[in-house]
């Protein structure tokens, strides 16, 4: 069969929960189509974007690809008969590249789901969400909150890597998000080269402290609380002053009413955090018209919290 | 008029919560009786224990009970017609001393609610937690993990000190504690003193994803998860190795079927977390049978979660 799947962009942290946070957003996301090929491993005819390769190991696409195929246990002899021993995936770029909204998270995502389903579905979602950590660690470090986000939805909590220990949290039905991307560029590697080696032991204990308060947050519904618990001491410091306008974008949000606002993982986009019927649009207007203040075109939306992650769609 | 309260045994840090979370025990607890006097300020007749002083600037109980005095206005002109001016307090101690049960906070919260009731009950939930932090910062150091739970009964995390902010977590009904006393001393300046000052980012990137985990499943009831979720890499490691029998009672605890097991505060106390029904007496048992077998004498229980906290009973 031929699968085409879809997986949504996502909010990495959260502001304290660090490699430890991720939340889905509704919206276009990436497409991944799929169709078995006799000839072995993944083939990409289009990967999305002019930068990105359509060599597929050193395409997330790709590489979750090659790893659903391996774990199926379906690269066998090749041309055997009745036999799938390859795929070729079709890219279609919903998240922006380098954005700060998971963008090859998603990709891995909808690839790992499209080429499951060309298998048969053999795999369940913790092979897939596996499969696509592969892919993650080569091309943006070893961490699962954007993946876990984009594969299962929601908001989840990694727990752990090394056994992965993925948690769904809560999603209080009154919860919206305002999601703003600034015309900028910062590579997730050098986002990652900023961030501090070693922590103080108070600040290792405040945004533990933070992170479980957003959990219980999340779990009771205190929105006020959320807002509260959003107060990421080591990552944001750290960025913030990397990103033009965002500072100004943050005191802007705030101002307008957003419970909270910080970097979307690792940057250059942010997100706001709003009750529903309340200030969203203007939270996302108040941001974008602070980046562009200081001379940073952006587009800013209000966006629902996508509930169902990575699924499948009709070919 | 006199009034008598009682205030709960706690369990702080619960593993990865160092200075964040704490759960109160059902048991005897501490208890402060408070009566009104013209002599103004705080008279203690008695602290409780030969080791605890009766000099109140230096005693948990009067150090609580003095600011509650200040808070409420209380300490008017000495003899003033009608007013209350002054307490003196007859303090019980059910909690060990140096335990690792919050005994300093047990007091404290005692006092402070039995002297608030004393003036009337002019103070909310909040003014009593500034005030029992006085006295804990005096006697223990500025955390309020012991001292939420105490006050508040249950299992609370404390997500700030500046502004105080804690915050209830459900406690789900399955949930028992087993809780070791191991006839060891280690205070708590000296456990503190033990702590590293600094961590690395991984870590406490695993200490926050722990504290999340270990709130999602307090709020969804996943045993399973919050036994997963208590893995210390902060305090127990440094902490284990100076309470001989520590190790042996941790491993005796798991094997006898406990969903997780760390130290109780900064010890030298342990507790196990168990289902109810299950393995509670078997876990108490082969804990307490551990600390023997390394020549340690020691009393297991098991005790249910307290969730009412600190309260006033019949004078």
């Amino acid at each position: 069969m031929i699968a085409l799947a879809r997986a949504p962009a996502t909010v990495a942290n959260l502001g304290p929960g660090l490699d430890v946070l991720g939340l889905a957003l509704a919206g276009e996301g990436d497409r991944v189509r799929a169709e078995p090929s006799e000839h072995p491993g993944v083939t990409i005819r289009s990967s999305g974007h002019p930068e990105l390769p359509l060599d597929p190991t050193r395409n997330t696409a790709g590489i979750a690809a090659m790893s659903v195929l391996r774990r199926a246990g379906a690269q066998g002899a090749p041309g055997a008969r009745g036999t799938t021993c390859g795929v070729v995936l079709a890219v279609t770029k919903g998240v922006p590249l380098s954005g700060g909204q998971g963008g090859s998270a998603a990709s891995a995502a909808a690839a790992a789901v499209a080429v499951n389903a060309v298998l048969g579905g053999r795999l369940g979602a913790n092979d897939l969400l596996e499969a696509c950590l592969e892919a993650e660690t080569a091309v943006a470090g070893r961490h699962a909150d954007n993946l876990g986000a984009a594969l299962l939805g929601g908001i989840v909590l990694v727990r752990s890597l090394d056994p992965l220990d993925v948690v769904r949290l809560p999603v209080p039905e009154r919860l919206v998000v305002v999601i703003a991307e600034p015309d900028q560029r910062l590579e997730t590697a050098e986002a990652r080269a900023l961030l501090p080696e070693r922590v103080d032991r108070a600040l290792a204990v405040h945004q533990a402290a933070q992170v479980g308060a957003l959990v219980a947050a999340l779990a009771s519904g205190d929105l006020a609380l959320l807002g509260r618990a959003i107060d990421d001491r080591i990552a944001e410091p750290v960025r913030a002053p990397r990103l033009i306008g965002f500072a100004e974008a943050k005191a802007a949000a705030l101002g307008a009413g957003a419970l909270a606002c910080s970097i979307s993982g690792s940057g250059p986009a942010a997100f706001a955090l709003v009750e529903r019927g309340g200030a969203g649009e203007r939270v996302a207007e108040a941001m974008a018209a602070a980046y562009r203040s200081r001379g940073v075109a952006c587009r800013a939306r209000v966006a629902e919290i996508d509930r169902a992650g990575a699924r499948l769609e009709e070919t």
